[in-house]
């Protein structure tokens, strides 16, 4: 499997604390050995940094951690493989452009039944399903809304009807942005954490690393932060619900849906 | 206007000599300031590195000048606006995916006439002329060629005979690659150099810097350089005329088409 984390902003906010945890999973305190990658929105524009190296080790994962670039949306993944080789084409995030905006998706678990028809204007270039699906979801998003980006709630039901029937048949744990809001999927696990005023001190799980937020921040600011696993050791983190599709805009949870039966009450009845 | 760099190999090359003296004409012996981007394929995957700040001076160009990336084809540009702000989405070059493969596209000059019509699958996320023309180019490809990538030779014509119409409008200079291999159009300024066996010293024209190609390659290696101006100032250059289309495919010219009237013979007659 492989390791997701998502950051979503009211302020473009740099990712380098919650990085320097998070790269360390990538053969060093865990087993994502496979590549790694991160993209990050500046306005419409991305910056995409991909690598098949292990991100503990790589060169360009070192210079990512060190080099603030600021963001409201930013999506990594590290890859321990299960379908398609070690290679640049197989490494996540995808990008695609769809109705003049990029859209970036990066993927943990497998789908191994997922056998979609596409009809040509999204096809993957390596041999990933996570590459597969994220085709999918863009052509079903072409063919059912046109020529333009929906309203942003319109956008978010259409992804939890496309996700619903997919998420029972494997493990379906993704992040996807458009620059504008980030829709998390947690099919198995998946944790948020808000920060926002009064900030504290947050220290890394992987890396023995503190930081003040209140001494980096302005009363106004407000970051999402989303991570397979939490990269902090004394924060209240929040584990996602399997079966829950989170949507977040601005730094805050904006809309929660299910894509799996709501777990059935044992009282009563 | 801009400054174009591109480089077709037939073995996996680094561009970092290059590389070093062209990151110096965006701001320093030059003045294309307005950001600067360099694309590699790696296989059939792309890293792209952008930065809205003058290359000269760039963080992320001083990486890539000193991180050796092997590719076999490569398009680098550096910046001065003439249409559309300084941004990161008006950064070239530009990605897309087409038949399963990315395209990547970098423009020098401007065509303030062109105004195509759009049918949606490629739209652009910026708003300089170049990433429309790149876009009208892929909507052409995809409707001339239908669901798959033509043999190289009936690329090169078609995007031959959709440049025809456009070349006498503007400044049209463009390197284009599908990771396969690179078209190179001339409009009003491109240079090339194709260095093979016996290799020698090559010396920057932008910074006091010689290498010494013998002791890095092997007898077999072959890469074409193509430049906006020769980059090296002890090396024959070769510079292509105006209104020619270039095709490279594993460090050599494959092809080469007008997209201007050719020069008439004031000969005999």
């Amino acid at each position: 499997m492989c390791q997701l984390l998502g950051m979503n902003c009211n302020v473009p906010t740099d990712i380098c604390f919650s990085f320097t945890g998070f790269r360390r999973r990538g053969g060093d305190t865990d087993v994502h050995s496979d590549g790694w990658g991160i993209a990050f929105f500046e306005g419409k524009g991305v910056r995409m940094f991909l690598d098949p190296e292990p991100s503990a080790e790589s060169i360009v994962s070192e210079f990512v951690r060190s080099y603030p670039i600021h963001s409201l949306n930013v999506i990594a993944h590290i890859r321990k493989s299960t379908l398609g080789v070690t290679s640049l084409e197989n490494t996540h995030p995808f990008m695609r452009e769809l109705w003049g905006r990029y859209w970036i998706f990066a993927h943990n678990g497998h789908l191994p039944d997922f056998k979609p028809e596409l009809d040509g204007n999204f096809i993957p270039v390596g041999n990933t399903d996570s590459e597969l699906i994220f085709c999918w979801l863009l052509q079903s998003l072409q063919q059912r809304f046109g020529a333009s980006l929906p309203p942003r709630d319109e956008l978010f039901e259409a992804l939890r009807e496309l996700t619903l029937p997919l998420a029972g048949t494997g493990i379906f744990n993704y992040l996807l942005s458009n620059g504008d809001c980030l829709v998390a999927h947690c099919s198995t696990e998946l944790n948020y954490i808000v920060r926002c005023a009064p900030f504290a001190e947050a220290h890394l799980k992987d890396e023995d690393v503190t930081i003040d937020f209140s001494q980096v921040t302005t009363p106004d600011d407000r970051v999402a932060l989303i991570a397979t696993q939490p990269l902090t050791d004394n924060e209240a983190w929040v584990a996602m619900r399997p079966g829950t599709m989170w949507l977040f805009h601005q730094g805050e949870v904006v809309g929660v849906g299910d894509t799996a039966p709501s777990p059935v009450s044992s009282l009563g009845g």
